[in-house]
């Protein structure tokens, strides 16, 4: 994704290590109530270094609304959110002698013949901070108007929630931290239970340098659910952009829709990994950067985020629709 | 969808039982040479009425091609595609007293304010013949670069392939063919054994008025898989827009790309459904039309065709990035 | 121009001497009562035929209406409208061994090294029907609004409408019919006295193989007009995409939005052009085809739908944004 | 304009007098040395207070790029390019208690109930510096390639260039530059004897308060030229957006394409008007800002820059087309 989007569209720009990140907002209504805070909220739940369990880079991400808003109101002109790079540490990302098995380094240089020499360019998951702020300033939008958007982690690895259920945005902040000596671990599993095993099974996984997959689920609700036109599609568009997912899953789509996305487990991990050189030649490599040991804590908000500028598209394409 | 794609762009028109379907494909390349019996091919699998296991009405797909093709050359200007539609009965169709269950028609009212009295309106698998038309003359197209794009059935319900591999169509189209009686039922499942399980299953399915939900497996393989940008995004969006597809997941995108289609069951079955009428009361439906106890044999060809749009706009893509 | 608009897309196909030419319209409302009459009425006026000062070319131009109507009631879906290409002759248009001056022959070549071999493929103004079918449905959609939207014939080479007003539609088609011999010839320019001294230029004018540009003036007057974002900019896109347009200027957007376009004469001429072959040689051209001497009165259903075309989209758009 | 563009897409964001202007540039083809000096160039042009007879607000105009190129190479991903808003001074913009006549104030509050307290919003000439960034990016990519884009000042109120000719962009340069006690005015009207002319005329329609309009030519030349498909739409399109642009004209498109752009005169003057109140009473309005007697001089490279970016897409299409 750079673009997604008809009525409402957002394009993000931005590398991991380049000088900002962010996006342009087009075609959102003019009059409405902008809160910076609330986008904050949501671009902080996606910040790495919030616990142990996630990577300890300590990037700020404070967004600083550059256009389309003034006094905290939308004036229906192009809307441009930035983020500051501030905490790059190239030597950590210097150019790779050695492209990560699973990753888009190999296939970078293919198309573009060009090495992006820190963070993986484009590829990183770095970018995804801006959808976050677009679909935050999205999901405000969309409480105001009745519709909710909930996502929580539904399994890591073997451990998944047994008896499922819908959660609240509450529930998912609190029930899955847990508390470990001084730290709390947010997993975003609400079912404490699971969530214990989540987090240990993580820490070890860290511990060790390698990396774990699993599946995150998201309940859409409200007044207008049944009436969304091609939702299913661009739902697959916006979910299958998100770095590192393989999968999706239309679980219920009746009074909630209610969909599932598989994630792999990330492929830069410390762990010798048998791989290729860019000439093609067998070698190994192991990874030294700073990098999650599990995305789905720090993903929930990209995808309540993806389903947000999706649903907000579709809700303005459907009034448009209307006489 | 009624569009897709950038530089390739794909726009389909049609109700089951207007007077055509068809397609615009806007930006296919000049001079390429248009094969009107290769698309018709790729139409004609996805025919109802091709064996018992599939419906029986006999609408006959024949292809037309309105512009943009001169003496079998493309002319680089927007190529139309139309299918007229012969075998119509709207009585099997008539405006539904009762919304089907896990159907449109009740979205579609609630959205359009209309009722589309037959078919099901734009909601109805009738419109995908039109994408088939257009997809069958992208895969074409990357047929002449080395780009092959396969896909077969892996599972109906319980019945599965044992030791999945890759298959080529022609494997497709013969192993899976189970000759029962003096009839000829294309599964399209090409392990024999899984097969017939699956022919059975099926047969019996259509005698009860039911239907029945499985798995298409998909492999896209030749020289420039590895340089497809937005790929997975793109992929996701196509094979969700196909109608009764609930999941998309992606195995493999090393040197192949494998991806899985889940498809649920169809839900206008002849088996009496508890339900809710246009008012919202409780209520009993049995349907009449003729339908797929299991849509997957036919839906072959048109996950083969969304594959082909969304490589082929990515190949002329990439194409464009590169001096 | 194949596409044009966002909420409101108009694409369209077909060359001249095809099967037939066509639009899809994407994002219509579904509910609006679609009159194929009035949509029929504006496709006539383009018509060529219509008496001695238009092409003798007996084109019959009859839309169909294959999808997104039942039961004269948009459904919501796509529109597609067709129209058979009935008197094909290609014998007046066999391929061109002269590229014609001014033309976009030689262009087309270039751009696509195939030789569309007649009518000059894309090119050819033929294609501006479908456009003024799609237009056609805008107008009456607009009209319902009370927004109007009238085009007439303002000046023709040297002859121009002395004190300039505004006009009816109706009054466009009244007041610039000519009545010569047993014919009415139909200049679209409303002031009677002007009518006549043009008549006169493009009988002459085709007497003599030769061809005339001039001015259309339009105007659009209602409500919504000062509302209206980023008119001027689709204007120019879509006026500047009618064949032989030069030029386009606005005159006023206060109460009413008033514009001027400029048509060259059309490259299509029987009298003796010095010019180049393929090859680039000098060599002298005459051509054989039944042409019109003067095509601005067969252009104003052209300039109107456009500005239909556009303006519907951007009352789409504005409605959108509104809460 | 917010967006423009179908391979190669400019998306523009920001007012007058927020914190930052700027643009996202997605599709640029990766490899490309960018040099920010020569784009930096581009935009000083347009730069007020260049000399006394442009406005004499002092806005820097330093652009800086934010991601997409990497040690002075594009990298494939979307190139975003950001200028700050130093030198705002709100008072001389502060609430408008009467809507300019002739200017979007009126009709913005009406689209968006929303008063945009300062510089006009959207509406203002402030936006067109990011067009101008990613524009200048577009010249140097097709002077590269031979193609060479240059426009001129043809014509201030009655003072026109008397025998016309094409310019190089030197010739544009300095031929018009007016030595005026100790200060150069650039009139950018590269026929000396005119330019003497305009400029007396600009210096007294500026002590008098009141503004002038005239006409921009603009000359495309290069081997490409002729193939360029719906390069006048989209021309039309882009020069249309230009804010105070009225016309637009094709003189020539043989061997060159020559057009000419006309511009208003601007509605800010300090000359009393005759005008209606946000209420619509009658009333009289004085402007007190810092505003141009005549835009033209500063738009020639705005003229440019929309060309650049129409022309570098359509060369990219153009590219995607050939096999």
């Amino acid at each position: 994704m750079s673009s997604i989007g008809t009525l409402l569209r957002v394009t993000t720009y931005g590398e991991s290590h380049g000088k900002s990140i962010g996006c342009i907002i087009e075609g959102f209504p003019a009059g409405f109530q902008v809160s910076e805070e609330e986008i904050q909220k949501h671009v902080s739940r996606r910040r790495p270094g919030q616990s142990s369990i996630t990577t300890s880079r300590n990037e700020e991400d404070r967004i600083v609304i550059q256009s389309g808003v003034q006094n905290g109101i939308a004036l229906g002109t192009p809307i441009c959110i930035m983020i500051l790079n501030l905490d790059t540490r190239p030597g950590d990302y210097g150019f790779r002698a050695i492209p990560r098995p699973g990753h888009a380094d190999f296939t970078y240089k293919a198309k573009y013949n060009v090495n992006s020499d820190s963070g993986g360019g484009r590829a990183s998951a770095r970018e995804t901070a801006a959808r976050v702020a677009a679909g935050g300033l999205c999901l405000s939008y969309l409480e105001k108007l009745g519709i909710n958007i909930v996502a929580w982690v539904q399994s890591v690895n073997i451990h998944s929630i047994p008896s499922p259920r819908l959660y609240t945005r509450d529930e998912v902040e609190t029930l899955g931290c847990i508390h470990k000596d001084s730290e709390v671990l947010n997993t975003r599993c609400p079912h404490t239970e699971t969530a214990e095993k989540i987090c240990e099974l993580i820490l070890r996984s860290k511990s060790e340098g390698n990396s774990l997959g699993g599946i995150i689920r998201c309940s859409i609700s409200g007044e207008f659910i049944k009436e969304f036109k091609s939702l299913n599609s661009m739902l697959g568009f916006a979910i299958m952009s998100i770095p590192s997912v393989k999968g999706f899953r239309i679980l219920e789509a009746q009074d909630n829709i209610v969909f599932e996305v598989a994630f792999k487990p990330v492929s830069t991990i410390k762990i010798p990994q048998q791989t290729v050189d860019w000439q093609g030649q067998s070698t190994v490599l192991e990874c030294k950067g700073r990098h999650d040991p599990c995305v789905l804590p720090r993903a929930i908000p990209i995808v309540e985020a993806m389903v947000g500028i999706v649903l907000m598209n579709a809700y303005l394409e459907l009034n448009s629709l209307r006489d």
